[in-house]
């Protein structure tokens, strides 16, 4: 079966065209300035170059159908025409408490959506044009939602309930949802799976450390608890966000800058985490660069960084009591050794603890823990694509 | 020495006299309604009644005279004159980073606590009025201030700057600061004598839980992290305190209620945390009647409040990479069995949980965890103003 992956934002559009038999990456792609001056579409057949084209984007319909062109096209597609797309898996962001699973677009569905807008109010409605501009192109196509929150609705009230008047649950239904669950239900079954271990019977903690950043704990194949809230903010240190925060520094900064709490979120979104506390990057490598040439601030950065990261680790092992695997992925996850090593330098108190050669790997799947080590860490690279890819395929074929 | 401990509010004034050679209490008392009219003063001299005098109290001045006529009334009093008061021990509540322990206050010291004022507007104000009241009246009686900043100075930068730009902890000193200090020593240095354990070197997690609550890591007699920050907001749930939050989640509220943030602010210190959330009460007591009479709701918070007790247990074992003790203390701590019967209940993978049967005391000095626990757990109860008296006999015996 071929799933076209569709991940749309307000103003860029991420694909993938994904061959589910062989699990093998056809093409894929990305429409940026969509509904801006200066359209650019980036296309990459398998195997062969990249291919840059300025051209402009009045709206998602219209990338949505350069998409199409470009993957139907003579020279450059990958597919003779669109009656080889069998189906349509979209990446969205925000189900709220009406989707704990992937589902069938319909109807209904969008409308249920909608519905969730309130809670994710820069990605939902934006999501949802993706959706309906590929329906358009599509009309005979079976399309699959898929969500970032999903996996995380199995956390039970003592995880997901805040310590705020339960008015405010009730009434707007403000709780913890979690993101990144594809990823995190990705990583911990393939973690299951590369130890032989019976997944329903598994406990693992799985911290997504990307440009956006969130732990995990999935107990039984279950997720049980995870680092961000009702908003991609909580919890880590991220490139640019703050996270875990005394809610009273929002009124403070607020008064002493004399900014609104909108202009402070912007701040806390845009300019906090480790690029905020660094004053120097967001990236990562900048940070391992600068602490080695003897920047106090990026190595204090970095320590904070995975200091939050091992506490997360210590709570999650408290959550679960008890743990059977850590495993790290996403950008930073897969391939900074340096945050790796300093985070598992917290855990000999659980009987583990990162080898340092087994740890000079870059995107790997692989154990990283020293061979005594009573519970194993890993890298499992995150594939989050492939994830929607195989759940559109499930409820497509069902 | 007899040393008199002050813990002054905007409007009440808390009092103790000790004797620091017996470390007996000779009497303790509470005037209310300072500077509103209907003031209130209760005073109890050591192993008689209660006293309480509707008496209107202007100002600080005047609440604090009428402590001194209380002390040396001759029917109620407990000495004979005002010169058999040593020393005035004053609880503080912010000494920002000034003041990493207790200090002699002068006219500097009081600058600088002035100089704090920002970081608790509510609080500081009112501690240095009844600095200012004492001196007054007593001009000539050495004064000592103990903060209950001070035992979490020691706390490394990972653990005390937050993800957001430094400019804010350069410009505003916008950090975590901790609070019920004095506690949190007293509680983690007794729980050595009692376990016989070199303080020095030993690890100790310390959960004040009272109607504020915070959890500490105390490692070779310093503290290392702890669950307040900027302010007393951040951490556990608490009484009325809604502790750790999504900060998008203000936002979100002040936008859905059209209220400000500093509307905001207030509910989220008076009216939520555990009040909020069981929509019932902030005891302790009716919470678990209540969950023992089938509340639902009553249930689900306790089982909140263990539950992010336990995940601050958790995290900090891994800050300290290991852990030798476990100990409550205050109100909730040294009183609710429930409450320490559901946290130790998380911590088999630490091989120690709580006795149920040693778990059945209130407000003892005693070990709970069974017999074979690897780490003990204990109750300690807390005892501020004895702490304060003896930090205040150690500087002015200097």
């Amino acid at each position: 079966m071929k799933v076209l992956i569709i991940n749309c934002g307000s103003s860029s559009l991420k694909y993938q065209l994904i061959d589910s038999d062989s699990e093998e990456v056809l093409a894929k792609g990305l429409c940026e300035r969509i509904g801006i001056e200066g359209g650019m579409l980036t296309h990459t057949p398998a195997g062969r170059d990249k291919i840059e084209r300025a051209v402009e984007m009045p709206d998602h319909v219209r990338a949505v159908e350069l998409v199409l062109e470009s993957l139907t096209d003579k020279e450059n597609g990958v597919i003779g025409s669109l009656d080889d797309i069998d189906a349509v898996g979209h990446r969205l962001v925000h189900g709220g408490e009406s989707f704990s699973e992937a589902t069938l677009i319909d109807d209904d569905v969008i409308k249920a959506i909608e519905a969730c807008n309130d809670l994710a109010p820069l990605h939902n409605p934006a999501n949802l044009i993706g959706i309906n501009s590929c329906r358009k192109l599509m009309p005979n196509v079976p399309m699959v939602g898929v969500f970032d929150t999903a996996f995380h609705q199995t956390m039970p009230k003592k995880a997901y309930l805040y310590g705020i008047p339960y008015e405010y649950y009730e009434k707007y239904k403000i709780r913890r949802y979690g993101f990144h669950g594809t990823s995190h239900s990705y990583v911990s079954k393939r973690t299951a799976e590369i130890l032989h271990k019976n997944y329903q019977n598994f406990k693992v903690i799985v911290c997504h450390l990307g440009n956006g950043a969130s732990v995990s704990a999935v107990k039984n194949g279950q997720c049980v608890d995870t680092s961000m809230g009702l908003t991609p903010l909580e919890g880590l240190f991220m490139g640019t966000r703050s996270g875990d925060l005394d809610p009273a520094i929002l009124e403070f900064i607020c008064n002493k800058e004399n900014i609104s709490v909108s202009e402070m979120m912007t701040i806390l979104n845009k300019k906090s985490g480790v690029l905020g506390l660094s004053k120097l990057s967001s990236d990562f490598r900048d940070l391992v660069q600068a602490k080695n040439e003897g920047n106090e601030l990026a190595k204090t950065t970095l320590e904070a960084y995975a200091y939050r990261v091992a506490k997360y680790i210590g709570a999650y092992t408290a959550a679960m009591n008890g743990v059977d695997a850590i495993v790290f992925t996403a950008g930073i996850g897969e391939n900074n050794s340096d945050v790796r090593q300093m985070v598992g330098d917290y855990l000999s108190y659980l009987g583990t603890g990162v080898d340092k050669n087994k740890n000079n790997v870059r995107g790997e799947e692989t154990i990283i823990s020293y061979d005594e080590a009573r519970i194993p860490i890993l890298i499992v690279p995150t594939n989050e694509e492939l994830a929607i890819a195989r759940e559109t395929v499930r409820l497509v074929s069902k």
